[in-house]
C-alpha cells in the first residue's frame, strides 16, 4: 500500500539498487579507502564546482549533527526555524552533542525564516553569561515544501558572513528544492555563501546514507575526526557512495526529484476543485499541506495514510515520494470525491 | 582482490543482498514500525529464548554507544580489554557520550581477560572522588580470535550480578563465536547472564547494521529514547531487519561464519609447517596471528593485504571473511613458500 | 559607591563575615566530612521539616545545574520561565552539562508562569523524536521581582505530581520570597512538593556558596556524586556550612532579605510621586522595574548604577541589597528629583 | 586537633583572612568586574613576566577541567600521570565535561614522568580510529610531593612545541614546589613553555579559589566563555582576587609554603631515626610517604589522622600545612617513639 505519510515510507529507486549490486563485488578498503568512494568524492566536487570535502554518514540526524558539531563550540548557540527537523524530530541529540542551545524562531507564512528574524536575534553577543549564536541553520526545501530562491540563500549567506555566522543547510530534500528551481546543486549550495549542507538521500530513494558536504575550509580539520566519532562513520563505505554515485550521474537525482515534486503538483491542482478543502502552503516541492474536514480523516487515512500536521486545523500532510504514481493521486481525488459528495 | 585485511573488506552475502531486493517492495511504516521489523523482533526472540527487546542501529561504535550509554551514569567507570575496540577503535565516541571513565584490563595470552583481572579492579567503590565501575564490557571473539566458553562467561555473569555491575558483550563477531563453540547463540546470550549484546552483523556480510539486544528489564525504559538520540535510528528500518532475517533464518549465520572460521584454520594448518614463521594465538575463530619475517611484508601485502598489528615483532593479523576462498588461502601460501625458499 | 544594579554588588554580612572566622579554627575533614557540615545539614532538616539531603555548591549555576543533570536524562527536555536565569544568563551550561533541551515559556504580567502554560507545553510525550518533558523549573522570587504564592506552588505541585514530572525551584533570592510572604521556609518547599530546590545563599550576603537541597528520595542516590562531578564540592566546605548556619540560626536571612525587601518598596512609594516614571512590575521582593526617561540614564547611571532591563522600553531594574540604606534611596529620590524639575 | 591527613584539612592564613575582612567593603561590580580582580590579573602579569591571562575559579578539578576542556576537542587524548589528581580524584569529570580519554602514564620512583614515558605514547597521531593525543598534564608538586626542575620542565615544553602538544600543569601545590626550588613562579612557568597553569590557592591557606593562568595566546579567546560555561565564575569574584592578592604581595606564598615544607623535612629527618620505618619518596615538599608498621595505624590515627597510601604495603602518606607547628611534628614523633619501644 503507497501512502502519503512521508517519502521515507517509500523504498530504494531501482537504479540504486542495480548500484548497490554492481559495488558488491569483491573486497574494498573499508572506512571510506575504497576507489569507489574517492571517485564519488571527486564527482561531488565535480558537480559542485567547489574542492568540497563531503562525509558520508548513515541519517540525517547524524549529517545534521556531525554538521553543528564541527561549527560549534559547547557554549555556542544555534539559530534554526522553529519547524525545523532539528528543533522538532531529532531528541535532544543535538544539544547533547554539541552543547549548545537552540533558539526557534518564528517562520513566515510560506515556512521559511526571514533575515530580519535572524538580525533581531542576534542578541548579547560578546556576553559570557549568553550562549554564544554562532550558526544559522535553515531547511531547504522546507518543512512546509517551499523553497528558497537562490537571492534569498544569497542574502542569508551575505547576513551570515557580515555577522560571523556559520551558515549550515539541512537539506534533507536539498534534491527536491533544486529540481523545483531547476537550477544546478552549485546554484543553491556552493554559489550562494553555505559553510555545510547535510545533504539529504534517503528520502529521494537511497536505502540509506546522507552526506555531509562541508564548503568552508576552515571547518575541514576536526570533520574527519568528528566524523567518525559521532558514530556516523560506515565501514562499508562503498555501499553509501555507490548510491550517491547513482544519484548524481546523469542527473538521476533531478528527474527522480522533479517527478515527485509534479505529483504533488497534480494533487494540488485536484484538491482546489473541492470547496471544503483549503490548501495551506505554496506547493513548491514533493508536499502539500490543506486544511480538510476532520469527518474525512478514519475513511481516507484507511486507504492512503497520511500526516495530521495542525490537529487544531485539521491541517494534514501529503507527501509524495519518487515512486508516488498519477494513478494513486488520481485515486485519492476519487475518494475524495466521494466523501465530498461530488 | 580479496585481502586478508578485515573482514569488513567484504561485500554483502548473497542471501542478503537477495533479502535486500525483497525487502524493497512499495511502502512501509519508518523508524521500525513496518512488518518486517517486528516480524526480525519476534524472531530474534524465538532464537534467544528470552523477551529481549532489539534495537537496530546503524554500525559497531553505534551498538556499543547506545548500549553504554544506556546502562551508565555520566559519573560512572566502565571495566574493558586493553585490547577492546571500544578502548582502541572508536576515537573517544565512548567517553564523549557516556561521560564515563575507561579502564583498560590487561587480557591474558588467550586475549581474554580473566574474572581476578576484573576483581582486583574494583576498586573505591562508593568513593565520590572516583569514578564508578559499574559495567564490565567483554568481546565475543576477542580481538585476537579467540573465543570465551559458556563456562567463562557465566562466571563473568556470576561476578557482575554479585557486584552490581551491568554485563555487556561487544559482539561485532558473535556469530563466529558460537560457531566456533557449536552451541545455539542463546547458550553464550541469555543463559550466561549477559545484560546487553552488541551483535555484530557488518562483518559477516550484511551491507550495514548491527543490534543492540537488552537482556535486562530495567535497561529497557531508556533505550528507545537513546536510540534515537545517539543518532542511530534508521528511517528505512525495513533494509537492516531483512538482513538479519536472512542471518538469522535456517542459521544462515552458522554456515557463514563456520566457513570463515574454517579458511582461518586452513591458513593456521599450512602455515605451521613453515619453521620461520610462530603463530601467536590460539586459532578458535576467523583470524590468524603469526610473527613472520619483516623482509617478506611488503611482496606478500602486494598480492594479499593484511594489517600489522605489532610492529615491534612483525605480528600480523590474517582475517578471513565469508568469501574467503580455498584457492585464496593456497595462492597466500605458494607465495609464502616463494619467499621461504621451499 | 552603593548601586542598584545587583545584589550580588554588595559584599558580606557582618554576622557571615564573624561566623567565617569563628569557622576559621583548626583542623577540619575536608569535602563535607566535619563537624560543621553535619550540623548545618541537622540544621537544614530541622527547618525544612523533612528528611532532605542538602548539597552544599560554589554558585548558582552549579546549583541549577546539579539540580537538573540529577533528575534529568540526556533526552529529557526542562520546562523554564523565558525570563529565567537557566535561560538566560548561564551561558549554555544547562544543555552542555544535562543534554536536554530548554523549553522557554512565557510569563505572565507578573513574571510569573502559570499552571495552563506549562500543561499546554506537555506535548509529544513518548513519541521518541522529541525530547521527552520532565522538568518544571520555578524561579521563586521571580526574575521581576515578584513571588509566588503557597497557593500558587501548590498548584504547580500538583501539576508535575499528576504528569510525572520533577519540580525544581531556583531560589537564588528564594529567603526574599519567604520573607515576602512573611511564612516559613517550609511552607514554599517541603509543603508545595517540590523535588529540588536551589537555595540561594550569596545574593543574600554570603561571601559565595548555594545549596542544592533535595526533597524527592528517588534522587538522592545519585546526587553525592554528580555533585562532585559538576565540579561544585567544596574540600573546605566548613566555610559554606558555616555561612548557612549563621543565615538559618534565629532566622538572620528573614531580617536580612525583610531590610532588602523593605529597601524596595520604600523605593516603589517615593518613585510614584513621579509622572514621567511608570512602575511595571508588582513589587514583592527586593526590586523595582520601572520605565523613566531615557534622558536620565546618564545622569543617574553614573552616582547610582543600574541595569536597563529592556533597551526599547527604557524599562530599567533597581535591585536593592542586604546593605542598602534608607539615605541611599533618598539621594537616589534626591536625583530624580533634581531630573524631573521638581 | 591538628592532622596529617590534607592540606585541605587547614583553615584559612591569617594574612588571607585580613584581606578577606578589608575586600569587604562596600559595592564592587560582579563577575570580575571590579577593582581588586583587575588589579589582581595586573600583579599576576607583573610576578610572571608575561601577557597572561587569569580566569579565577572555584577549586582544582574546576581548574583542571577548564584548563583542559579550552585545550581539547573531544575526539583529542589527554597523557597524565597514573597518580595524577585528574585520574585519580576528580570522579570522570575531566571525560564528563572534555569528552576526552585520559591516558594513564607510569611515573618513575619519584612520581615523577619522564619524556621518554611521553614520547612512546604518542601513538596513531591522524588516525581518526584513535583518539588524537593533544594534552600533556603534568602535577607540580607532584602526588609523591617530589618536585620537577625546571630543566626537567623545559624538556617537557620542548617535547610539547616539537610534538604539537598543549603543555598543562596541575599546580594545586605549585607554590610549595617554587619554595622547594628556591626559584621564582616565573622561572617554571612562563620560562620554561607551558601553556596552561592550575594554580592551587586552597591548600595553601585560602579559603577557597583557584586560578587558570593561560600563557598561551591560541587559547585565549574560549577561555572566558569557557569559564562561565563550566560553572566556575564566582558572582563576588573580589573576595577570590583578594585571597591571592595577600598571597601574592610580598611573596607571602613563599614563606608559608616553605614553612609546611621545612616541616615536612623535619619530620622526614626525625623518622630516618627509626629502623621500623622506611621513607619511601624524596621528601622535597610539603609531605613525606613512609612504610610502617600495620601495628601502629590504630594508635597514631587516633591522634594524628592521615591517609593510608597503598595499603599493600602499608604505605602512609603525612602532609604538613601551612599551619603544622614544630611541637605537632615532635607530639607525633613522641608517639611513634612509645610505639617503637624507644
Amino acid at each position: 500500500m503507497k501512502s502519503f505519510a512521508s517519502d521515507n515510507y517509500a523504498g530504494v529507486l531501482p537504479e540504486v539498487m542495480e548500484a548497490l549490486q554492481q559495488a558488491n563485488s569483491g573486497h574494498a578498503g573499508s572506512y571510506g579507502n575504497d576507489p569507489l568512494t574517492k571517485s564519488t568524492m571527486a564527482l561531488f566536487r565535480e558537480v559542485l564546482g567547489a574542492e568540497v570535502d563531503v562525509h558520508l554518514v548513515f541519517n540525517g540526524t547524524g549529517a545534521n549533527v556531525l554538521s553543528l558539531s564541527a561549527a560549534a563550540q559547547s557554549y555556542n548557540a544555534v539559530l534554526c526555524a522553529d519547524t525545523s527537523h532539528i528543533y522538532n524530530d531529532e531528541s535532544s541529540a543535538p544539544e547533547t552533542f554539541t552543547g549548545c542551545r537552540f533558539f526557534a524562531l518564528p517562520t513566515n507564512e510560506q515556512g521559511k525564516l526571514e533575515p530580519e528574524t535572524v538580525s533581531q536575534r542576534l542578541i548579547r553577543r560578546g556576553d559570557l553569561h549568553f550562549p554564544q549564536i554562532k550558526i544559522l541553520s535553515l531547511t531547504q526545501s522546507t518543512e512546509y515544501g517551499t523553497v528558497y530562491t537562490p537571492e534569498e540563500l544569497k542574502a542569508f549567506g551575505k547576513l551570515c558572513k557580515e555577522q560571523g555566522l556559520y551558515f549550515h543547510i539541512d537539506g534533507s530534500r536539498f534534491f527536491n528544492a533544486a529540481a523545483s528551481l531547476g537550477c544546478s546543486l552549485k546554484q543553491i549550495s556552493t554559489d550562494i555563501g553555505v559553510d555545510l549542507l547535510s545533504l539529504g538521500g534517503t528520502k529521494l530513494g537511497m536505502m540509506f546514507g546522507e552526506a555531509v558536504v562541508v564548503f568552508n575550509e576552515q571547518l575541514r580539520e576536526h570533520l574527519p575526526f568528528k566524523h567518525k566519532q559521532v558514530m556516523q562513520l560506515a565501514s562499508k563505505t562503498r555501499f553509501i557512495a555507490a548510491q550517491y554515485q547513482a544519484l548524481l550521474q546523469g542527473e538521476l537525482w533531478r528527474r527522480t526529484a522533479e517527478h515527485a515534486n509534479a505529483m504533488a503538483r497534480l494533487l494540488h491542482e485536484a484538491l482546489q476543485s473541492f470547496p471544503q478543502i483549503r490548501v495551506t502552503r505554496p506547493v513548491e516541492a514533493n508536499v502539500v499541506f490543506a486544511i480538510i474536514p476532520l469527518a474525512w480523516n478514519e475513511a481516507l487515512m484507511q486507504q492512503f495514510p497520511f500526516y495530521v500536521w495542525r490537529e487544531d486545523l485539521n491541517e494534514v500532510r501529503l507527501m509524495c515520494a519518487w515512486d508516488t504514481q498519477e494513478e494513486e493521486i488520481n485515486a485519492l481525488i476519487q475518494s475524495i470525491k466521494q466523501l465530498a459528495g461530488v
